[in-house]
């Protein structure tokens, strides 16, 4: 069984002001999503601040989110960690809550890691699960890791669990990665980490992206997922491709954030976790200026 | 009050067949090294691959040591964590059982990230653990988490909390940063990160060295810091930078493993936590040759 297709959004964590996270209203910003346009949402990812809350936070987020009613359909769970026990329980969390579609980065203190030590870490997890439902996406993001995972390293892990690990989220930023998993390895499926690259990918044979801008631009991303073979579909993407490139001069998650206070008039959506800071005011009057240009509703 | 200078140990891990943590083997390692020339032990760095285990396999570790009777002022424990609660929840245990000299990683996940941000990281960190107690060296290893710390960094850390933050180890492997922190912020316990800067450290004013060799080297490493000031230091450290040189060609953790389980003979020492792995037969007889040559007792 496959990932659904489409526009995902790498959802925001919502913080209170003591920055625990707000649990109430994480649900509520991932049911406004399923809403408006997004094909589903990945929670506890890079834009979801996952890194930066413990094992029991992350817990409680997952719990939460399932008494919340988020179908286990059209959520993706971030439970890849440094190490393989809280990999194993993090994605046990998930799985005990209804979803069975988890995203895992590699073990990613060390670098210069041999594939055999990159595959023998995602064997350890997934058979420490042991779990028949489970759907693993392999997290590749060097700008974070430090290190891209081979096409080699995806076959090998398709071949060891044909059932279980489906596919990809590439977030390296590079074309060239994507198209050449994608011809490499027809059927797995191969997201874009990034709406820049949705049409291209869906064109590719691809299922689409997971993208933190749509976060805020759900709706228009949405109308790009489904309407892809359209003939505007062109149109489309160059406006979130320019989207993108100008919303790139800013911090991501922090202008995110801004974004979301301003729209909803909740000042706490600034709040964020250390190491990442919310916008200055010179960066904020910066980008509510950039979000009029664009046209994105504040 | 300081931590004690010359030729620390980052202690190796000991793993049994299943790959969890070897306690009794893991306290007489450390026994060992502090009986043979090493100044003290570093648990839970790098090293002692701390990042592949859960925050409660640290925590039991921790524990064990303590009981074993390995004493305080002769330890110091690695507790930064990607997240802020754990970094606070491993701290107070290393407090509670008796380690309040700690080397915190900053948090290492997000890249690019400004001074304020790790400020306010390692702020909220110290000021959640809230103990007197608590020494603090801050951990500035590039290789692994992406970025180097500035000295105007260290200075607002130092400034901020003098009684806490009293020095760093620097992994950056790059004499001329370690030489500007110790010129910079002189009486701040500026550590290399390796045997490698041992001399030039401490006669640039600095404590000594942290060093992942030192599992297999602690004698020879303990007479050049406890000598340095000797007519026969150069030559000492030249030997030891020719030992260093001739091991890089090796991944460390795994060759320092190697050469435990040679001299031990026991075969468990070469267990080892993906996504790191044992040398291969062809590493493992390059190595014997090297230490032969070496003239390192196996």
């Amino acid at each position: 069984m496959s990932i659904g297709g489409g526009a995902w959004t790498a959802a925001l964590t919502p913080l209170k002001d003591d920055l625990t996270i707000d649990l109430d209203a994480a649900g509520e910003h991932c049911r406004w999503l399923l809403a408006n346009g997004a094909a589903g949402v990945v929670v506890l990812g890079t834009t979801g601040e996952a890194n930066s809350f413990s094992l029991e936070e992350r817990k409680a987020l997952i719990a939460h989110l399932a008494r919340s009613g988020l179908p286990g359909e059209r959520v993706i769970v971030g439970t890849g960690c440094c190490s393989a026990p809280e990999t194993i329980a993090l994605t046990r969390a998930a799985l005990d809550a209804g979803y069975a579609n988890v995203l895992m980065l590699p073990p990613f203190y060390y670098k210069g890691v041999s594939d055999d030590g990159l595959f023998a870490a995602y064997a350890r997890a997934i058979e420490g699960v042991g779990s028949s439902a489970l759907r693993v996406l392999i997290y590749d993001i060097p700008p974070q890791t430090g290190f891209a995972l081979s096409v080699d390293l995806l076959r090998r892990l398709r071949d060891a669990f044909p059932e279980t690990v489906v596919g990809v989220k590439n977030s390296s930023g590079d074309w060239s990665a994507m198209e050449a998993a994608l011809k490499a390895l027809p059927g797995f499926q191969v997201f874009a980490g990034s709406e820049q690259f949705l049409l291209p990918t869906l064109r590719g044979g691809g299922p689409g992206c997971i993208s933190a801008l749509a976060n805020i631009t759900s709706k228009q991303l949405g109308v790009l997922g489904a309407g892809w073979r359209d003939d505007g579909a062109d149109a489309l993407q160059e406006a979130a491709t320019a989207r993108r490139a100008a919303l790139s001069k800013f911090p991501t998650i922090a202008a995110l954030k801004e974004v979301m206070a301003a729209r909803t008039g909740r000042a706490q959506w600034r709040n964020i976790r250390p190491p990442l800071m919310p916008l200055s005011g010179d960066q904020r009057a910066a980008l509510h200026a950039t979000a009029s240009e664009l046209e994105l509703s504040l």
